[in-house]
């Protein structure tokens, strides 16, 4: 029998992550707009968020959530972090039982600062929960460049079942069951792409890209296995993988934000330029909260704070860490040290 | 007391290393040449390899191998992997009891694999035994970019004292006492960086790239601990800090040979067209043995080794990986999988 997708949200990863399912098992997308959902189903094109990219046939979108919703098997939650709550809390009255419920979102809801999976528990209690998670750009997906994710899941029988309805010929789905550090992953790594292109914009070089990742990842890796993340998988597509990507590609909008600070632009410039906020100049502060609150060091992610919230230039923020002492480079990662 | 560094090759990182521990303590370079070594003591430069930076005015070279390593208290072993044991048979005429060697050479020896540090143990037994490695291109770190290092040894004491006699206020230097897995990075990465130059040379995009150089991480990590190394060594800067430098750099001799094979161009036309030896096409074939030796799944490097030795293309090297089946991202390199 075949297991049926609803993908909520029609922004550009969940659309190509609909269309992935699309190929492989009947797969519902709702988008907000009736326009864009009709569009979607029937000229197989997202022009809100993808106008380049064609999509399957078989894909199917509707604007009418119910419709979406009822008969799913899977549901994927591709919304926004902070909109999260609100769209499941819509979803909930039309979710069958037991449906695995796979977050997309990369983010922690502000103020409560919880990941989307924990959201997930609270508002659908009993449903198995998920993340799908990575090295992804949409657009390099749907252009038909391969990529690899990993699919989270306590339950391993259950995360390899999801893992065969997203695998395509180009987009190779890996299995883990720590979805802790997979979805944390996900939301450090903006931080410390700010940091890594704050070093691009001040005209560093190779080296000290990979020295920022790398020591970022240390960091990632404090934070997430103090809150409950297991170790190896900060080395894996959803740690390291994704911070990869993030902090080299030049599609990332925190490198992005990162290489102006670097450039001598400050933060509100910045932001006034684009028109949309880059994910990690909110997340620093969460970070640094938790950080302090959990006793870890993390070098970079308190100089990307204080340069997107207390003024610091970048250069300050560079000079700063190239004075701090240096002692074992795994100290906090490795469970011995 | 003054601790006397004597540091064995002129190249490029021997130049760099020596130019570093000149600015914290009394240092001499070794070079073959009497013309080089009497320029890099008078003018401050070594035009063979490095003509547009200059040296220390402290930093003393010699072409005498006695002179060089007689007084010395510390050793820094520069010179490639074929030429490493000979010239540390010549050098351990000169050399006083219990001074430590620190290999800089990243490669195994032809014939019998051995590491660097392993020909150290057996040709001057009983003197301690450490690797200075990381994300390094000595062109960089001589134009004052920041960069980060890290000094393996198994006795943390002397590691310490080590790392302070390289660090500087742009070069930072981390300690571990996982000699073999710090090693084994170094070693390993050249292959991967030949994959992910591919990868780049057929026109894939950043998701690609992040996803090769991640799932080669695991590849190294997974023949890394087979051989004995440390499994969080291969998180840290001589194992992923190197991996990504070495894939992301334009300055990489392995990523370009990769680059190359992937726009169509066959191994031996790139060989002869470069002057040197990118040491992954070698290495590829060492590896490809110590993995089937010990059971250790690279489909990765067993993908550059046909390209590189049996005549494969990179397109199927690319397209058989994608043929393969995805599992638990973490497998052989977790400990419970």
């Amino acid at each position: 029998m075949d297991i049926r997708v609803a993908v909520i949200g029609a922004g550009s990863w969940g659309t190509t992550v609909a269309a992935l399912a699309a190929r492989n098992t009947p797969t519902t997308l709702w988008a907000r707009r009736p326009e864009l959902a009709e569009q979607i189903t029937t000229e197989h094109r997202n022009g809100d968020y993808l106008p380049d990219h064609d999509l399957p046939d078989a894909l199917v979108a509707t604007a009418d959530l119910e419709e979406a919703v009822r008969d799913c098997d899977v549901l994927v939650m591709a919304v926004p972090s902070q909109g999260f709550r609100g769209a499941l809390e819509d979803v909930a009255e039309h979710l069958r039982p037991w449906v695995p419920v796979v977050s997309l979102t990369k983010g922690l809801e502000i103020g409560t600062r919880m990941r989307m999976s924990e959201i997930v528990t609270e508002v659908v209690p009993g449903h198995p929960v998920g993340v799908l998670t990575g090295p992804n750009l949409a657009k390099e997906i749907l252009a038909g460049h391969a990529a690899a994710a990993v699919m989270a899941m306590d339950d391993h029988n259950v995360a390899q079942a999801l893992q065969g309805l997203f695998r395509g010929e180009l987009f190779r789905v890996y299995t883990n069951e720590d979805v802790v550090g997979c979805e944390l992953g996900g939301v450090l790594k903006n931080v410390i792409a700010i940091a890594a292109g704050m070093a691009d914009g001040l005209g560093a070089g190779d080296n000290t890209r990979a020295a920022v990742i790398t020591r970022g990842l240390a960091e990632i890796s404090r934070l997430g296995i103090a809150l409950g993340g297991e170790p190896f998988t900060f080395s894996g597509l959803a740690g390291m993988g994704d911070l990869i990507a993030t902090c080299t590609s030049t599609q990332s909008r925190n490198r992005h934000v990162g290489e102006r600070l670097g450039r001598g632009e400050s933060i509100d410039e910045i932001i006034a330029a684009m028109n949309m906020v880059a994910e990690g100049v909110k997340t620093s502060r969460v970070v640094m909260e938790l950080a302090g609150e959990n006793g870890c060091e993390m070098p970079i992610a308190a100089e990307v704070e204080a340069v997107c919230h207390e003024g610091r230039t970048a250069l300050e923020a560079y000079t700063g860490l190239l004075k701090r002492d240096s002692g074992h480079e795994l100290a906090g990662v490795r469970p011995d040290l």
